[in-house]
């Protein structure tokens, strides 16, 4: 067993042109003992965005906190604290803070591709 | 790709000895085509349990409101918002609420396991 408030665990930072105002959290992972998936947390600036991207994995997000856009299809897509959200493998998406306070969320992968 | 808000789906009630003022939905599962594991949304009110029990497959846990605390090994652990819980396979467990507002927490399992 293992609790940890996500402010108590270091973040990795992005800030470039693919990736701007991103802090990002492994918080359940390979070397918690996690055999099957990973969970992530992480956090949007105002203005941040995630990058624009596809892979091979699935995404299953719960967005904890804030006001954001989700970028699938070639439209942008509502998304708020308590959604849910389902990104297939090989769907292209990002996710940018459409608000004026931190977008946090979760964001679960399988196991076996990078954790952040 | 799926979006959807907690509110919006109707959730299953639990009210008795084992599992009180428990209400219970999938958000993503295998009916939206999730091939690794599943996501689901409890809400627990005041004075509210889920059941002390054990299987064999791990929880991933994160606390989107409120809080709880964790009965693990004996003890129970404080369990607030922003807290990522991970319980191993055959590890007992419940989850209570400790404070004054409904608890709500995500909990994601592997596939090929009861969703609820």
């Amino acid at each position: 067993m293992k609790i940890a408030n996500y402010t108590s665990i270091k973040p990795i930072l992005f800030d470039n042109e693919q990736a701007k105002g991103v802090s990002a959290r492994v918080m359940i992972g390979k070397n918690n003992g996690a055999e099957n998936f990973c969970m992530r947390l992480f956090e949007v600036a105002p203005g941040g965005h995630t990058p624009k991207h596809t892979h091979a994995w699935e995404h299953e997000i719960f967005i904890h906190a804030g006001f954001g856009e989700l970028f699938h299809a070639g439209q942008w897509h509502s998304a708020r604290a308590g959604d849910a959200i389902l990104i297939e493998a090989n769907e292209e998406h990002q996710i940018r803070n459409a608000g004026s306070e931190t977008l946090i969320f979760v964001c679960l992968i399988p196991s076996g591709v990078p954790e952040i």
